[in-house]
C-alpha cells in the first residue's frame, strides 16, 4: 500500500517504466524470469483493446479459434528461415505424464507451423477460400532481455492466419490487418502512428513482405506495435496448402499472418506518461474517473454516500469509475496516487461542494486547473470532458513526434537526430549499410512509410542510389 | 465438404460423439496425440459462454489477471496434496533458449500454486480483503484416455482465485460460484445441472469442500461441468497468505478457487444431441438458424438476393444466420448438413415461397412439421421461437433426467439403474465402500444435492449406518 514516488521520467526514461508498471499495479514480475503477472489495473487495459479489435477481425469476417500451444518440434523445422529466426527462442516441453517425450514439443512462438498443417487439410478447392483464422493466444519467446510488456518471455496476443487464391487478394489482406492496427492504435491508444513496410532485414522470417506500425515514445524511439506479413508461397509449399481452382488445376495457395500484443500496453505508457507515472487514454482506462470523497467520520459518511451515488449514475452513462473509500489515506495521498496510476479524470467531493452542489474536477493533463461542475450534470458532461481528453492526447502525441522527426540527409545531423527521434533519410537499402549506421548510432530503418512523397536521390551514409522511391525513417527502436 | 452420415447415437454413443464433434467442425484432433483444434464453429459457443460467465464474474466484483502459464517446480511441490494429485499429469519444459534450464518449469495444471505466491504478496491488512481474481486461461494435464473437449491434454477455463477473511466469508464466495456456473448451465446450455457437494473421495487435490455441478448426458452417465473448492487455509499456510486483523493480529487467509471450462461444450453435446447429429441451445449456438436459398441459375440470383436481405434484416434484430449459399451442393444435402450441425431454425427460401412472400421455417427437434411465415415478419417472429425452443430443450433434458433417476435401497437395482442413470441411495460414505461398488458398476458418487431432503438410515450396500443426512447421487461419469 505504501508507494514511494516513481523516478521521473525525465532523469532516466527506462527507471521510470520499470518503477510505474509495477507501482501502478499494471504488472508484477513473474517468477521465472522474464515473465509478468498481469494485474486487473492492467489486465482490463488489455480487454478493453482486445474488445475493439476482436469487433473488427469478425466484421471482417474472420472466424476466431484456437490451436494447440505445443508444436511437434518436426512441423516447426520445415520452413528454413522460419526455424533460423525462431530458434534461439524456443521454450521446449520434453517430459510429460512422467515420461521422456518421443519428439519433443515446441511451445508455439507463432502459430504459422501449426496452422498451416491444418489449413492444408481443411482447403480442397477454390470454394473454400478465403480462408480467415484468428486466434487470441498467450506465446513464449525466451528473451535474454524481458522488459515488461514490451518483451516478455510469455506474452499474449491475436494472431491472424489467412489463406487466399492469389497475391492480390493476400496482399489486400494484409493491408487490411495493417490498417485494423492503425486504427486501434489511434483511435483507442491515442498513439499517432506510421504505417510502412519493414525493410529486408527487419521482416519476419519466412515472410516475403512484412508491414508494421510504429509509434514514438517520448524517449524518442520507435515502438514496432503491430505487424502483417504477406507470407506469399512460402508456407504453402512447405506445408501443401494446395487447391483445385475453377479450370481443375492445382495451385498453391498465399498466406498472410498478423499480430497485435500486450506490448501495445506498454506503447500507450511510453506514448503519453510523465515525471507523475501513467497518463490512460479514456477509451482504455481501467477507471476514466476516479471519485475522492473528502472529510472523516460524520462528514464522510454524506460524502462517501454522495459519491457512490455519483458513482451509480456514472455506469449507467457508460462510465468506467472508482470509488476511493480508503478511509486510512488523506486526500492528497490518494491524488498523487491516482495521478501516478494515470486515471484520466479525478472528481472530488468535499463537505463544502455538497453543501453547493458541485463536484471539483481535475484533469491528468492539459488545462491543470480545478474545475467546478453541478453535481447533477456530471453524467451529462463527463463522457464529453472524456472524449476531449483522448483527443488532446492523440494531438499532443503527433506534436511531440513530429517535433522529433526531421528529414535528414548528412551522416553528422543524422546521429544528433536520433539520440532523441527519428529521421527522414534517404537510403540505398543495402543491409550492410544498415549494418554500419547501426553499430555507430544503434538506429535500424524502423519502416518505409506508405504515405509519403516520391523521392530518390544518394543514401545520406554511403552515397550510393537510394532505393525504396521515398524517404526510409531511421530511429532506435524498443 | 463430402460429408458420411454420423453413426447414430441410439446405436453407439461414443462412436456418434467422436464423429459428430468431427463433422460438424467443432473440432479436429490436434498434431500432438490428446490435443484439440477448435475451430470457428466451435469456438463461437465457447466465446458466448464466456461472454455471459465473464459478465457474472465482473458484476460480482472479480478482477480478470494473467498469470505465467510456466510454474517453477519448488512452488508446485509445496502443497503436499495438491503435488500428489497432479503429478502423473504434468508437461515440463526443461529447456529453453537453447539451454537445459536449472530449474524444470511446469506448464500449470491449475494456478493455486503460482497465485498463492502473489496473493501472499499483495495482502497485508484485513483492509486488502477480499481479493477476487480470475483469469481465463489454458491449461494442461497429460491425459491418457484423451476425448475431444472431455479431457484434452489442453483446454481452456477460468479458474477464479480468491483469499478471505475468514471460512464464511470464503464459503459465501465458493457457494456463489457454484451458482454461477448452475447459471450458465441451465440458462445458456439449457443443461438442468444439480449442485451438490462431492464426497471426500472425489475432492480436489488439497481442498476442504468440493462442489460441483452435474449434467445427466443422454447415455445416463453424469458429467462434472464446473467446480468450486473452499481450500481452508491449506494453500494460505503454504504461501504464507496472511493479514493483519482489526486487532493487529497475524491471521492465514482462507483461500477458494473455481473453474469451469471448455468441456461443457462436450456437456452441450450429449445433453442435447440425437442420431442425426448435434442440437444445439440457441443462446449458445454459433448459427441460430440457416438460410439455405433454393433454385438454379436465374432462380438462385433471386433466391440468393432474398436470403441476403434476410440474413440482414435478421442480424439487426440481433439474430445470429447464415445463409448458405454453396452452389455445388443441393438443398437436400445442405439440410442434412445443417441438421447434423445442429442448427436450432432452418429457413428455406424457394422461388415459390418468394412468389407467395412468405418463408419456410423447420426446427431441429420438437414440431416437426413445416411452417410458413410471411418474409416481412421472420424478424419478428424468430427471436420468440429460438427462446422457445432454447425452453424446449431444457425441458425435454429435464425430462430425461428424471426418467433417468431413481430412488434405489438394494443392489441389484442399484446395479440396472447405474447401468443407464443415476441411482438416489442412502451410503455410508466410507471410501473403501465406494471403491467396492465403483469396482463392480463403474458408479461413483457424483454428488450430495444440496437441495435434497433430509434422510438417514442404513447404506444400501453394507448396511452401515447411511452418512451426509440425506441422499447421495451414484451414477457413472465422463
Amino acid at each position: 500500500m505504501s508507494r514511494e514516488g516513481v523516478t521521473p521520467q525525465s532523469e532516466d526514461f527506462s527507471a521510470w517504466y520499470n518503477e510505474v508498471v509495477v507501482q501502478a499495479e499494471l504488472v508484477d514480475r513473474g517468477p521465472v524470469r522474464g515473465t509478468m503477472v498481469i494485474r486487473p489495473y492492467g489486465y482490463r487495459m488489455w480487454e478493453l483493446l482486445q474488445a475493439d479489435l476482436d469487433g473488427r477481425i469478425k466484421e471482417a469476417g474472420h472466424g476466431n479459434a484456437c490451436f494447440p500451444m505445443f508444436i511437434p518440434e518436426s512441423y516447426f523445422k520445415r520452413e528454413a528461415e522460419h526455424v533460423e529466426g525462431f530458434s534461439p527462442e524456443l521454450a521446449v516441453v520434453t517430459v510429460a505424464g512422467g515420461k521422456e517425450l518421443e519428439e519433443p514439443l515446441v511451445v508455439r512462438p507463432t502459430s504459422e507451423t501449426v496452422i498451416g498443417e491444418y489449413m492444408a487439410k481443411w482447403i480442397d478447392s477454390h470454394r473454400d477460400l478465403p480462408l480467415l483464422l484468428n486466434q487470441w493466444a498467450n506465446v513464449v519467446r525466451w528473451e535474454l532481455r524481458p522488459r515488461m510488456f514490451l518483451r516478455t518471455t510469455e506474452f499474449l496476443w491475436q494472431e491472424g492466419h489467412t489463406a487466399h487464391a492469389d497475391e492480390d487478394d493476400a496482399m489486400r489482406e494484409t493491408m487490411w490487418a495493417l490498417d485494423a492496427y492503425a486504427g486501434v492504435a489511434r483511435e483507442l491508444a491515442a498513439m499517432p502512428v506510421i504505417e510502412g513496410e519493414k525493410t529486408p532485414s527487419e521482416r519476419f522470417a519466412g515472410a516475403v513482405r512484412t508491414y508494421s506500425i510504429e509509434g514514438m515514445m517520448r524517449d524518442g524511439r520507435a515502438l514496432q506495435a503491430g505487424t502483417s506479413h504477406y507470407l506469399g508461397t512460402n508456407f504453402a509449399k512447405v506445408f501443401d496448402i494446395q487447391y483445385q481452382d475453377a479450370q481443375g488445376e492445382l495451385v498453391h495457395a498465399h498466406t498472410t499472418s498478423w499480430g497485435m500484443s500486450t506490448r501495445m500496453i506498454g506503447g500507450v505508457i511510453m506514448t503519453h506518461g510523465d515525471d507523475k507515472g501513467l497518463v490512460l487514454p479514456p477509451r482504455i482506462a481501467t477507471y476514466q474517473a476516479v471519485i475522492v470523497p473528502i472529510g472523516r467520520d460524520e462528514t464522510a459518511e454524506r460524502t462517501v454516500a454522495a459519491a457512490r451515488e455519483l458513482a451509480d449514475r456514472l455506469k449507467k452513462a457508460g462510465v468506467r469509475v472508482h470509488v476511493d473509500e480508503r478511509t486510512q489515506l488523506r486526500p492528497g495521498f490518494k491524488y498523487n496516487d491516482w495521478e501516478m496510476r494515470g486515471v484520466p479524470i479525478r472528481l472530488e467531493i468535499g463537505p463544502r461542494d455538497l453543501d453547493s452542489g458541485v463536484v471539483t474536477l481535475a484533469r491528468r493533463l492539459g488545462d491543470q486547473g480545478k474545475e467546478q461542475i453541478p453535481l447533477d450534470r456530471v453524467p451529462e458532461v463527463l463522457p464529453g470532458i472524456l472524449e476531449d481528453f483522448q483527443a488532446f492526447l492523440y494531438t499532443r502525441a503527433e506534436q511531440y513526434r513530429d517535433e522529433h522527426t526531421a528529414e535528414i540527409d548528412d551522416w553528422d545531423s543524422f546521429r544528433t537526430q536520433v539520440a532523441g527521434g527519428w529521421a527522414r533519410v534517404l537510403h540505398c537499402g543495402r543491409t550492410e549499410c544498415e549494418d554500419e549506421i547501426k553499430a555507430d548510432t544503434a538506429a535500424t530503418p524502423r519502416v518505409v512509410p506508405l504515405e509519403a512523397p516520391e523521392e530518390t536521390g544518394s543514401c545520406f551514409r554511403c552515397g550510393q542510389p537510394s532505393a525504396y522511391g521515398k524517404r526510409v525513417i531511421f530511429g532506435r527502436s524498443y
